[in-house]
């Protein structure tokens, strides 16, 4: 880290400072130019408080020179990481489409979308979506009441399972569940993260609509600190002043993610936009960029849907996508 | 609501959804226009998915006419929410300053803050900060301890207390708190709103960094659903590109709020700024706006506070900022 | 446009205004609800000034339910615009890629750049930029220079020409160039758009970093007004918090506006990301999203290049680039 | 500036861009990190293309540490530049209302307006407004003829005069004009900065909604560049994901600014709320934080007025708000 010194400080106060980070156990290179002098701190800055660096009256402002987490970083391990979902790899060259129903409404409805999405390609099933539409009191019955359809349509077909959990509470009964999925409103659930850190399941961590790049990277870092390694992160839109869709599929993340961190990057085009008609065109997008795998939300009747029709593909709409896919994976394979 | 249907629709599949939504309890008033038939919704449509809607093919887009919420709408309940915290009132005239150190540290520290507040014109105490800076699995045994420090400047001080909390389970935990403070990051945390729904014990729920007001207002219905209507709303900053704050403070958006609620309104600077020397004026703003209180971060040492330094005021400077917002309080009482 | 009246409103103000609506020449259908009146307005509402009727006191809201552009709108014409840049085709099918250098620094340089893009696949010859980095009263000068080394590269190789332009008082010096662009931080310059739409020349309009679809087809709307029909859009990122690319590349704006308009829709990769490196996975997204042509920055040696060195391509990694673009064409095609 | 190397650079390269960095003028001091080199470059950075550098393949990041502007940087004129308008100060403890109505529709109502405007305690007159909604090719004569009442009002009541600029060649229809506008959307139109900036007529610049504080000061900069130092900065919204405003009023950039530069910071709350009812409390809430001045949209008959009467007030209104901020002033004085 850097921090600027103004340009009026007495050598004093510097040298006060100074002191200071030493006795935080930091190494402090002095650099004097015509308006500033300049302190170069070498050591674990991790954990320095940079607001409270920045307040200080001697201090013109601070800049981080290395990134702010440690276990995700590429720097200190350039190979990609590859997370196993049961038998399914993602990252490292592995693809994969999670697909299902955001309103999963019985044991048959999932089991024969769920048959229909593993022979068109899809290799994990998900399903369910916990939103406030649900009302209060019944949110979390109405959620256990979707896992038990999932469960047998993972029992039908053998695809693993891929879930949303929102509360530490629920983590016993998410047993059958392959891959927990951290939506974009817990990225910053700490008591979340902690638990799913101390496990060895796989984790889909979701850029919450606000975070940076570095933001989700830190909710990464803090669940790895855990222990779990198997994480694989989730580009579904940020909130901008665009005011066609839902939020704003950020494309550029996914190549800028795959640069910063050897974890796999996956991109949620269904929730992102929140649009049928987009879900196609975003989602080949997002493969053209290098994700290494899409999680789409396919109904087999979406203008029928109990919740979420309007961003849900049809079984046949989704087929076609996934060929297509295919296609663009090809492309840049070569 | 209003449902805009294609221009070339057939009248066959017009009459085939307005007969869903006679289904669903609701009645249709039909106007053609040159391009466009428009359906007017009428009865209960909180709970319709339009999403789904606008994905059917023969309609073109839909708009809501009516807030998405009832208990907080200030429609149904014209006159002012005056929410007791203990024996301080704030909404209906009555203004409030919740102030305490973000970083508490010890028992001696927090009394003595809490003292000097209280001398200064605060009457609720607060202070605490739950974030991941803090290392993974302390991040509670660290709230708890800052928790005893606050219970014992209660008791000196006789102030009622304010603490965030991020967890259900803590919530045995919080006897002695007089409000719940529900942060940003959790706004969108159903099982705590729901939880909290059912006490009857006040919530500061705080703006998410990304939410619109509309969404802001739903939180507080999903809260009030449960019947507690002791609800105060915080505005606390908006993520938008600007990037000398933290976060953009949005003082629109308390005017705004108190004209569509009748729930009290008030400001946190400390946060939304994250910097010590734009939480005065930024508050002064915030009064002139027509807040019914302020939450600002008060350290003894704020350069030597073990974190958020950054953003917090000394006792000194919050005194001089309380006088000036009393007298702003009193321009605007004439 | 529906216009929604307070829930107390006297039927005798609400006669007034229906009055007023009427001697604006437009017919009112009431539709009574339990708690609001909603006005439906017939008749060409695209002049009315909504702020100003949401301003009276009787009046909740007003909703569009039309889009408020008639000459871009795929509703009023649905077969793609094509526009011919010379004999280059855009739009309906045509795709095509616009390449050159930022920093156009001699004749020679140009030149080369030129004949390696025209082998490689590029159609449309483009180059220089206005920026603020050159000092203020040269700023057009250094344009006249860089134009003239661009018309020595067309008269070489005979690839039409695209340049930006940024005042009236240069049309005449825009005689050899063959597609005006109109950069983002002109698309409010209405001087500009007027002029430019009483010829007939082809024009390139960005949309600007803080314009919304609407207000991007609005100025394509005003062009037009003017008679030029030959408009070609160009997303170009738009402003949000993400801070590691210059803008945010909007790729679902893409096919909305393909949905929304009839006019071509191309993308700039380079502008948007402002790194070399994101702008090959970014361009080909742009490609799979339906994109009907791409620009991009493209330098013989970009780290020696006057400006704007870091999101130029090298013309290496343009034919590469040129021909991944052309296999997901294919893909697209079946 | 601080450039950061990439950790696997060797000496040989590290040594080659130190050369490149001297030729250009630049002393380099080298500081060796453990997982990084850091370079800090000492001399004139300024014209430095950081997006060139950070493409360099051994370059990880670039940071400045000095602000990229001077001649507004309160570093370098600690002092408060007091800008007159005619005999009116604005700046350095001096504040001033400048109103008039959006829409001017005619010699006598702009006078009145003019006429209550001044005893109410405005000082400078502004009036019209250069926008889209004027069909094309009579936005130009449509200002002149609003130029002509406006001129008449100032010649009746003495007030000097403000008014919006759009196109260097109006600058000669503009003798009469006591200070320049620069609207939002030309803060980038190079052309139109640079001839103002060779003149010595005072200028108020607003910010751009897409414009960081760095953004609007480095066009404040450009005029200075040719000499004209009689510079106010305006504060007029921003873009973000907001809905019920037109823009975001970013309160915090006031005092913002007014550390970064010595520049006067005035605020116009009817422009970036859209809604006139929110301009009172936001007018207030801009004088608590410090403004030095106002702009207000004043009308006689806001809902009967030609454009833009949502953000009017009437003048009754402006009295009791003007008295208002006169108490503000007086508190913050103290």
């Amino acid at each position: 880290m850097i921090v600027i010194l103004k340009h009026d400080v007495t050598e004093d106060k510097r040298d006060q400072l100074i002191k200071w980070f030493n006795s935080q156990g930091l190494g402090v290179d002095v650099s004097e130019g015509e308006y500033q002098t300049i302190l170069g701190l070498i050591g674990d800055v991790l954990n320095l408080d940079t607001d409270m660096i920045e307040s200080l009256d001697i201090v013109q402002a601070t800049r981080r020179v290395t990134e702010p987490y440690k276990r995700c970083n590429r720097k200190f391990q350039p190979e990609d990481t590859v997370v196993k979902i049961s038998d399914v790899a993602i990252g490292g060259g592995n693809f994969a489409i999670i697909a299902g129903p955001s309103s999963a409404e019985s044991e048959d409805q999932v089991v024969q979308i769920a048959k229909s999405l593993k022979q068109a390609g899809a290799s994990v099933l998900t399903g369910g979506a916990i939103n406030s539409k649900i009302r209060t009191h019944t949110i979390q019955d109405q959620n256990y009441k979707e896992m038990a359809f999932l469960e047998a349509a993972k029992r039908e077909t053998g695809m693993p399972l891929a879930k949303e959990i929102i509360s530490v509470e629920d983590i016993p009964k998410y047993d059958n569940v392959d891959v927990m999925i951290i939506g974009e409103r817990n990225m910053h659930n700490y008591p979340l993260l902690a638990a799913l850190g101390c496990m060895d399941k796989p984790v889909i961590l979701k850029r919450s609509i606000s975070a940076t790049i570095d933001e989700l990277l830190l909710s990464a870092e803090y669940i790895m600190a855990g222990g779990n390694k198997n994480i694989i992160l989730c580009e579904r839109g940020i909130r901008t002043f665009a005011d066609y869709t839902k939020n704003t599929f950020d494309v550029s993340a996914i190549p800028l993610l795959k640069e910063k961190t050897h974890l796999p990057v996956i991109a949620d085009a269904s929730r992102s936009t929140g649009l049928s008609r987009l879900v196609y065109p975003v989602s080949l997008a997002a493969c053209a960029a290098g994700a290494d795998g899409l999680i789409i939300d396919v109904h087999n009747d979406p203008t029928s849907a109990e919740k979420n029709g309007g961003q849900a593909l049809s079984t046949e709409f989704f087929e076609s996508l996934a060929e297509d896919v295919e296609k663009i994976r090809e492309v840049l394979r070569k």
